[in-house]
Order: structure tokens, then C-alpha cells, then sequence
């Protein structure tokens, strides 16, 4: 992409609205725009990034075995009536009515119509286990919206339901969710801790929250520093197979909880210097609600002795929008973000110091060509700014490298080259810098 | 996918409220579920081919130098009180209000929201031609949905905004967009034709509408038969060159024309045997309107010699969701949907004639390793229903390609590959068949 022809509007200033890094760093950085309260529009910067997220939540979802489909963002009040919730909602559900005065909300989560959807279809337990998820806007409309898309009302959510014909297979589902969601956050650079966590208005006796740790994160938490050092399962990880080990390492072999079920007692029995209290982001969610859905909602199937029976339920959600924030609360210094590789909304940013310049513009040109010929989507800074500030806007926005050529060093044959994360810089020739970046 | 593990409830029933072939046949199908009047789930398999569509749509934007980003699907009222329609526009759109009373809309569209944007941070004709598109939910609250997702009231849509700083720009940008969608449609496996039509509520003078012929279209469309025999700009179009020649050939050297402005006078110069008059399906379209939107909302740049002006605009839209209705009525026969190979939800259906024999098992678990290897997305029917029920479901929802494998070929050594399309069934070694499919 050409910088010329992309929209970019970094702004100088810090915006006098934002409070917390990310939020002040997406407005730097253009990457978002707000458009009422708690309402973002999506920059094109912005947009690539949070593209990139979805698609790593996707990718992990998949794998796991879950099946991706698209449920609307607007319901109807009566679906919400069958499980008791619209009038237990509050005034965080949006409710609306259509040109025939029919009631309909905005959708805050998806559990009766998941199970709706469900019921009409699935009648045996063949089809189990399923596991059903998209990825979908909706809307919570929050007292307060702030903190930028980290608690914005209208917000990109991955939630995924898991349908089962009794609780032991319940809760495998909700193992291979709770390894997937291992994976997924790590994959993004985010070191996102599982804790014992309430089930809120979703409901159900067991969930864990996955929390980013970070000083400007809403809730306090509790850990074992040890389970910082836990190993991620990798790609080969079996979800057929039995998961029970990586879940205990993890949800179990060290303390981590948050404030909302936090016991000082158990939490002392952690090794005085392993124990950390600090704050946190919640990055996702996951739910083992047992037939708290099915039972009112009427979602049976028929199991292998004849009998019908509830389904055991589960339900687990991504905050996709909202990981943006956290990614860049994790990962930033004064000079702006710090994209991890897997989540860069370009993969390297070229930099141009003499725009007009014949050599420097073929030279720019000829490396564009050649990262995008190798799949780096390099974003390329043609303008016709002055040095200072394309240094400012790239480490502004975080690119993971920087490639920045000018006359004096074509003169002696060479660029350099900058690793955004670091800082490090390098003077080195052309062909040894492409070579570098290509072989990433 | 093993179906055993999707979502595919296909019905037996032809549903009674479906009047027209491709609502018939995504519900038959198991593509869709109606959870309100014009409001439907998108369940997996329908899923699959949205996202399809939706990637040809972004790749030819991309392509034609079109920059993605988002916008929200809520906006607030007082933007379109600056433009003058909030008033203007209806009951088609939705209007409510928060917990803190403030009034909103779900976005039928986005000229107002984009020109808001546009005017925050562009302020030189030197970020010009600027394009801006998404890929969002809209709604329009339609008196009477019907047809499906041909009709719906929440449907997904990409729009795309022009902004030029005078009005040469501008039509250069039409231009571009005109042949963007001819490249993208036709990648769809449609034909369709481009048609002056009227500018409705957008305004404008300028208007396209790219326009499906089916029988169950929605309009009367008038045409020469000649423009369905011109050539598809082929991806090597260079969009920074002249594209007047295409646009001339496709918009003006045959006569097209929707009903609202058909003139029968003009019509009459085409040859008689050559006249068509049909019902067509729109699909897209395209309008130049000018200042319509800078003007009262006040987007203005500076130009070369410095005056400030009001940019020139056109926006271009393309039904993304409808695009499933559109494809499915060009292309179904009694038995069920033909899928263009381009936007199949799978690219071959592997039907294993009885589940349970091992020498079946293993060779259909053979062939499905080697098609997903090879990318081609195979979907492997390995439940244990009757042969007659699998072959009705795989041509229900219209693979393009069948890979039947049975006991009795297997003891000869053979399989059988129908082509879904042409209904052509050949028997040949397993080896063959593979390497044809993978050929592909």
C-alpha cells in the first residue's frame, strides 16, 4: 500500500478525551474514529489489524472443531422472553421496535438464539457434539462507554456454543475451548491468564475468565507468577484427544483468580515471592452452563437409549474489537505501538527520505515491489513529508520493521534497517536488507 | 468438513412461504434461518458462500485502488440532519433511541457518515482521488420482506465512497468502479449488465444499476442482446490508465435500461431480432452525485492554487447478501443449486455409499486427506444415511464436483465423478479421479 493513497490521519496532539495508552494511541495513530459514544467507525489501519485478530480467532476455532456460521445483529424480544432474560437484562440491552411496532433488541450475546436455532434442527445425539460460533457486532449500551473499543457499546465478538448430551462430554467442550483460547491469545503475542471467574448473567457454575495483565486493566487479579512460564500447546495439540492434562497445568496448578472469587486463604498457600497482585484485561470467557438454556428453551435431543433429554450447554466469547486495546496496553513505549509480527496491519513500513529524488524513488520502488512479490504487505511511505516526520508516524503506528532509504546511503549502496520492537538499527546494502526481511 | 460434524439440516418439504426458486432452495438447503420477518442466520453452509462473495467483492475493490475500512452500523440521527434526510427518508429507516435518549439509526447507508469522516481529516486535493469502502450490515425496514435475502430487512452490503476534487476526478472514479463490478460479477459466474437507471434517494445525476436477467427479477429491464456477448476487462486492467473505452463499449454502444427511464424510442434503433425485454435482478450500483453531500455537509479541500471547494462524489454499492438469492436463480435446475465453482461453500462433495465397511472407510478417508491437501475444500458426506438421501442432499446444495465411492466400484478398483453442472457421471480408478480434481 502507498501511503499517498491510503487514509492515515495521525494526529499530532494527544486527544484530551483519552485516559488510558491504547485509547490515546488508536486516536494518534488513526486507527479509529468515534462516532457517537462508545461507537467506533474503523480507520483502514485500524481495520487491518482488527481483520487480522478476527482471522486468528477463526483459525483456532476451527481447528478446535467449532463450525462458524452468522446469526443477525437485531433479535426479537420474544426469543429473550422464553429464557427469562428481557426483563432481567437491564437498561444495558438496547430495545427497539420496527415500523409494526414489533419489538426487537440490539444483541448483547447469543445463547437463545443459538439455542433456538438448535432446537429446530437437532433432534438426535448423533449430531453431538457441536459446537456453533461467529463473529458478530453487538451491542451493549453501557452507562459510561470509555477506555476507546475496550469498553465501547457497539463491539466485535466471537462467541461460540457448544451443545452436548450430558455434562462429561460438556466439559470436554469446554476444555477444547479453554486449549483453543490458549492458543489463539498466544498467537497474538498476549500472555492471557486463565482464572476462576463468576458467571454473571450468562449463568452456569464454572468459568474461567482469560486475563491480559496490565496496570490500566478493570479488575483486580490475583496469581502464581509460575503460571506466567506455562507452556502454550502447539499446533499439533490433539482435540479429539484427552485435554484434562493441559487444563489442569493451567486452571489448576498455580493460583489465579479474580477479585470476584479471589480466597486470600488458598492464595496465601502460593510462595510468598511467586505471588502477584496486579490488574487485568479480560480478553474472553468461557462458560459451562449446563441445561440453564435448554431446559426453558425446550433444546433436547434423543440419546442412544431412546430417552430425550436437555442438552448441556456451553458458551465461550472473544472480545475481538476489544483486543486491539489490550494488545496495545501489553505492548507500547512513548513513541507509539508495538505491533506483535502476527497482528501488524502491515507487515513493514518503507521509508522514503527524499520523495522527487530519481535514485531514492527507484530504489523504494524496487524494494516495494519485492516484499510485496513475498507476501510482506510492506507499506510504503511515498509522501512528500519531511524525515522527522516519517520516523514519527512509523514508530507511531508500530510496524514491526521499518526500511529507510535515502540519497546519502544509496550513495555508498546502502539502507537501513530498524526492528520497531527493539529499536535496533542497522546500515546495511539493499539486497542484504530484502534478503533479511523476505526470509522472515 | 465431515458432515458428521457440520450443520446441514436440509429439508425434505419445499417451505411454503418461499415464492421464488433461490428462497426455496437456501432454505432447502439448510443456508438460512428466518428468526424475523427479513432477518436471517446465516447457518454454515450459507455462511461459507457469503464469505466467498464477500471476498471477490474485496479483492476487486482492492484491486481497482479501493482502501477498506468500517463503519458502524449505528449512527446518529443528527448526522443525517445535516444532510437534510433524516426527515426525508421514511419508514424504511430504523430509528431509536439509548438509555440516555439519544436518537439513533441503523444505517441504511453511508453517505453522511463518510463525508463526516472524509471532512475530519482531508483538507488538501493532494490525498485525492480518495475511495473508502466497508462491508456492513445495513437495514432497511422494509414495508413487506420477502424473497429471502433478496428482501431482507438486515443484509450485508458494500459501499464504497468516491471523493475527487472536481468532476473529470469523479468520473474517473465512476469509470473505475463501473469496471470493477464488471470484473466482479463476472468472477461470481454472472452476467451482468450495467443499466442507466434512476438515482432514487442517493441523487445524483449519474446512475448504473448492474443487473442480473432472471424471470423473478424484481424489474422490467430492456435491452439489446448483443451487450450479453462483450468482454470481461481481464484482471491485467490498469486502472490508472484510460478506461473510457470499456465504459463506452459496456454503457453505451448497445441500448440498457431499467423501466424507470426505458425509451421505447430509443430502443427501437436496436435491431428487432436483437430487443430484449426481460426481468432482471440488481446487484449493484453506482452513482456520481456531485457535491450533493459536500456541499450542505460541508467537505471541502483545497485544490492546486489554493482555493477551498466542495469535493465531487459517487458512491457504489454492491448486495452482498442478495448476491446468494441472485447467483442461486441464474443458476439452480429441479434437483437443487448449481454452485459457480468460484463461490461453492465446498469445492467437491466425497460420498461414501456405506459407512461402516472398512475397505469404504479407508478409501474415502484417503481421498479426503489428498483433496484437503491440495486445497480443494472437499465436504466428506460420511454419516451413515442411504445412498438415495446422499445423492439428493450433494445435489441439493450444488457442489461442483461429486467423488462417489461405493463397495461394488471398489472391488473393480473404480469411483465415480459427477460433474454437478452438466449431471455427467463417470466411472474411473481412484487415482484418476483424484488427480483430475486436484488438476483443478
Amino acid at each position: 500500500m502507498r501511503l499517498s493513497r491510503f487514509l492515515l490521519p495521525v494526529l499530532k496532539e494527544t486527544p484530551s478525551e483519552a485516559q488510558i495508552a491504547s485509547h490515546r494511541l488508536m486516536l494518534r495513530a488513526g486507527m479509529i474514529r468515534q462516532e457517537a459514544a462508545g461507537i467506533y467507525a474503523w480507520l483502514p489501519l485500524g481495520f487491518r489489524v482488527l481483520k487480522k485478530i478476527e482471522q486468528i480467532v477463526r483459525e483456532e476455532m476451527d481447528r478446535a472443531g467449532a463450525v462458524e456460521m452468522l446469526m443477525p445483529t437485531l433479535q426479537l424480544a420474544d426469543l429473550w422472553r422464553e429464557s427469562g432474560r428481557y426483563d432481567a437484562y437491564g437498561p444495558e440491552m438496547l430495545r427497539l421496535t420496527d415500523r409494526h411496532e414489533r419489538e426487537l433488541l440490539y444483541g448483547p450475546t447469543n445463547e437463545e438464539m443459538i439455542t433456538e436455532i438448535f432446537r429446530a434442527y437437532v433432534k438426535s445425539y448423533k449430531a453431538l457434539p457441536l459446537n456453533l460460533y461467529h463473529i458478530q457486532w453487538k451491542f451493549r449500551d453501557e452507562q459510561r462507554p470509555r477506555f476507546g473499543v475496550m469498553r465501547g457499546r457497539e463491539f466485535l465478538m466471537k462467541d461460540a456454543y457448544s451443545f452436548d448430551l450430558d455434562e462429561a462430554g460438556a466439559r470436554r467442550s469446554y476444555q477444547r475451548m479453554f486449549v483453543a483460547y490458549l492458543r489463539t491469545f498466544a498467537r497474538m503475542g498476549l500472555t492471557a491468564i486463565p482464572m476462576r471467574a463468576e458467571t454473571g448473567p450468562i449463568g452456569g457454575d464454572l468459568s474461567h475468565e482469560f486475563i491480559v495483565l496490565a496496570d490500566t486493566g478493570e479488575s483486580v487479579v490475583y496469581c502464581d507468577k509460575r503460571v506466567l512460564d506455562l507452556p502454550i500447546p502447539d499446533e499439533t495439540v490433539d482435540y479429539a484427544g484427552d485435554l484434562t492434562p493441559i487444563v489442569e497445568e493451567w486452571g489448576g496448578r498455580y493460583y489465579a483468580a479474580t477479585e470476584d472469587v479471589h480466597d486470600p486463604s488458598l492464595f496465601e498457600r502460593t510462595p510468598e515471592d511467586q505471588r502477584l497482585q496486579t490488574r487485568g484485561i479480560e480478553v474472553g470467557q468461557v462458560f459451562y452452563f449446563g441445561d440453564k438454556y435448554a431446559v426453558p428453551m425446550k433444546a433436547t435431543v434423543t440419546g442412544p437409549d431412546g430417552v430425550e433429554r436437555p442438552i448441556h450447554g456451553g458458551s465461550y466469547g472473544v472480545g475481538v474489537s476489544r483486543l486491539l486495546g489490550a494488545i496495545i496496553e501489553a505492548s507500547h513505549d512513548d513513541a507509539g505501538i508495538i505491533w506483535p509480527d502476527a497482528v501488524a496491519p502491515f507487515g513493514v513500513g518503507i521509508i522514503n527520505l527524499r520523495a522527487g529524488d530519481a535514485d531514492v524513488d527507484l530504489a523504494c520502488e524496487t524494494a516495494y515491489a519485492q516484499l510485496q512479490a513475498a507476501g510482506l504487505d510492506p507499506l510504503y511511505d511515498d509522501t512528500d513529508e519531511r524525515p522527522g516526520g516519517k520516523f514519527a508516524t512509523m514508530d507511531l503506528i508500530g510496524l514491526p520493521w521499518q526500511l529507510i532509504i535515502g540519497p546519502k546511503g544509496l550513495k555508498d549502496g546502502v539502507v537501513e534497517l530498524k526492528r520497531r520492537a527493539t529499536g535496533e538499527k542497522r546500515t546495511l546494502p539493499m539486497a542484504e536488507a530484502l534478503a533479511e526481511l523476505t526470509r522472515l
